[in-house]
């Protein structure tokens, strides 16, 4: 670093990485191993390993197994500066960022990876229904929102002699929607089965509504039909061609069809963080940022768009916002920022000015403790299902966990769940209401043509 | 249990145990291990390990760690029935306790076991700037606010060039308030060493006050002075006699004196749950029913309180409010009851109808990551201080959590965390406002008389 130093004189160039996600990370750990300056500015102050969010979600994992804190991911590489801050105005002219703190950040070289966030389609309200899942706050939530329905429901069986049908509804039946349907499924059949006394758990019912004719859309066909078997054989029901067009306290509707819930989550809809527009470029509809194929936004070549909030094109598909492109992307912009500025000596010596192209690994989505699908592009071409698909899966997310310290303790998380049927991290905090239960004629709890019959368990002993 | 059920013909006995902390955990897996049905009531759905809080308050544990799920513990006692619910009303006449969720359960046998809370002597409106640490959820709060208090440091540093002085004020001297100032110290000082290019963690100041003329009011003399020994030499400043007239956001009055402060936590005052005004019968000033021998409150021998909530005198002191005398009121209710229930037939033979004693083995705090004072009272007497005294500590607190899985997970965490300084769960979740922070001049930060000169810390690279 101090032969770095000498060599650039006076004018040190500085760049500035909006984002600590997977894109973000990578560029700023790739800029500061040759020595550049970086500010990185994240909302948060941690780093989210967002592929296992649904197991945060879902009781399995603790937010900590997951999450790292970005100064300690950085923390060897001095001439990376953290800043825990929002970015709200982006002067492209002055070369300058404005955070919600107040502080103004100049830089020479500009690079954005903030990802997206939910989309509820213009009907914002269904949020407060329906959480998404993105961030470990949004993950303790759901897991909230699961846990506390069959505590109220088991409260109510006992005072009233009748409780609501456990429907769980899952909007959307993309990968994170078929994770956290088949998590929920996995939960209520194997892990709370002795829990209760009143309500059968393993009574519970969870359903995907999917817009579109298929679910994981991304997959080839064999691999779409293997996952509605693998889910159907957990018991999860899936309805496609299913538009939500209302989304209330206690229910779905699909047209004139209501569907009673006791739990509605959204996995539908993404849309781009809204940084993207204030750089005053082109975007795509979901507010995407267009790139070309240096990931510049046309005439900004000091401004990179890279992860979820790019839209890139190759080979005439855009190239999906998943985990691996954001990283590959993140190396990319690091290297290439690295040479513009004279600083990419390294070992694997000076590369070309050459395009940024994907290379597809393939792609995986579980379903439940034991079966998963699996598309693996490299090092061999393979459709995967089922078991050996669950412990590619397994392997490789321990893998790309980042730290050592994780990996270690979300393998021994997953050894105790899955071997042992552990009880992970059931917690509920916060709140105990839910939306669609309240208060009525003295007992708390959730009406209307919903209630099922009482169980007949008889005395607690006979459990 | 086949046999105690022939035995007991057509009716019933039930037991309501409400909280489900080291007191109502004990009596419900005392009794339902007799055969007696337990009807356990908590408003959380988790036990908490209270003597670890103050970890996850700081970061080093996470709370899936020290609170395990109150129907995973009693999973294996059909005849326990758990209610995620609240006690809001008890009938003593028609022996029938109404729960928030409108729910009644008619008890022949209740067990008052909801502790204590924070007590703000009056002043509720501190509750909001100075936090205590009671539950998960108070030690996630904590967390939150020491975190953020550097980052918002940081980054008023790295915008106005001066940043307030890292105060980080405890009110209350006794073990909960010592931990967390030994805690705080030991972040700063040694954990975020390297976190930051624009502050000196380390020049973080800790300040106790506390009221009376001694921290640790409740250890002999010899131990006191070697905690305040151990408390300076972790830089932690101690007052004394300083009795708190306000709490203000920034800031804390003693008398006419201003001490300014960027975090204020709150290890006071406790005061007993309001559940036992509900019962009419005796308390004391802080709200705790005075029993007899029996544990039974003045006429009502088919009523036990126990832990925190029962004032017990015994040998002319009154019985601390610590885990120890919860956990042996617990089963010794347990085992009284079982045996006026004619159900005490275990292998330890038919107790007498002998009056509760409490055993003291022994008190203990830490002082930090390598010290901690200890009051050994069995199987010898002794007083250890230092290093002998937090390994004892250390082995004592993994014996006594509830769940193979969390003394695993705990032993494993601080074998992390004390040999290689790892990151524990260092996550910020929820708000980003702090108490006395806001926006000023177009720059978010904390004001007045309480800014710093800039540390002349140089390039970042220069660190």
């Amino acid at each position: 670093m101090a032969s770095s130093m000498a060599m650039e004189g006076s004018v040190r160039k500085r760049v500035v990485v909006i984002g600590g996600g997977f894109g973000g990370i990578h560029t700023a750990l790739g800029l500061a191993k040759m020595g550049v300056d970086v500010t990185l500015v994240d909302r948060k102050n941690h780093h989210t390993f967002q592929p296992l969010l649904y197991q945060v979600a879902l009781a399995v994992l603790s937010p900590a197994d997951i999450a790292q804190p970005i100064r300690s991911i950085v923390r060897e590489h001095k001439n990376i500066d953290v800043l825990m801050d929002e970015a709200i105005e982006i002067d492209v002219k002055e070369q300058r960022v404005t955070l919600r703190s107040g502080a103004r950040l100049e830089y020479d070289y500009l690079v954005l990876a903030t990802g997206s966030t939910h989309s509820y389609f213009g009907k914002d309200e269904w949020a407060a229904i329906a959480p998404g899942l993105k961030t470990v706050e949004d993950a303790v939530e759901i897991r909230r929102r699961v846990l506390l329905a069959f505590e109220l429901a088991e409260r109510q069986m006992l005072e009233t002699g009748s409780h609501p049908a456990l429907n769980f509804i899952i909007i959307g039946g993309g990968p994170t929607g078929v994770e956290l349907a088949g998590a929920i499924s996995d939960i209520a059949r194997l892990y709370m089965r002795k829990d209760f006394r009143h309500i059968n758990p393993s009574s519970a019912s969870v359903m995907i509504l999917e817009g579109s004719p298929n679910i994981l859309a991304a997959y080839p066909e064999d691999l779409r039909k293997a996952a509605m078997r693998q889910l159907n054989a957990l018991g999860v029901k899936v309805k496609t061609g299913m538009h939500v067009s209302d989304v209330q306290p206690g229910y779905v509707m699909v047209g004139t069809e209501r569907i009673d819930s006791v739990c509605t989550l959204w996995a539908a809809g993404v849309q781009a963080s809204p940084l993207g527009k204030l750089l005053g470029v082109e975007t795509d509809k979901k507010g995407c940022v267009l790139v070309d194929s240096h990931l510049n936004p046309a005439g900004h070549p000091e401004i990179y768009v890279i992860g979820d909030l790019a839209h890139v094109e190759q080979d005439g598909k855009q190239v999906p916002g998943v985990a691996q492109p954001a990283m590959q992307m993140g190396d990319y912009v690091a290297k290439r920022i690295g040479k513009l500025l004279g600083k990419d000596r390294g070992s694997d010596g000076p590369i070309k000015e050459k395009d940024f192209r994907y290379f597809d690994k393939g792609d995986m989505a579980t379903i439940g403790r034991k079966a998963a699908v699996a598309k693996i592009e490299w090092p061999f071409k393979a459709h995967w299902s089922g078991f050996p698909a669950w412990m590619t899966w397994l392997v490789v997310h321990i893998f790309f966990l980042i730290g050592f310290r994780n990996r270690f303790s979300v393998f021994r998380e997953w050894a105790w769940t899955y071997v042992f049927f552990n009880d992970g991290a059931r917690l509920i905090t916060g709140s105990q209401e839910l939306p669609g239960w309240d208060m009525q004629d003295g007992v708390y709890g959730m009406r209307g043509d919903i209630t099922t019959k009482p169980l007949d368990l008889g005395s607690p002993e006979a459990n």
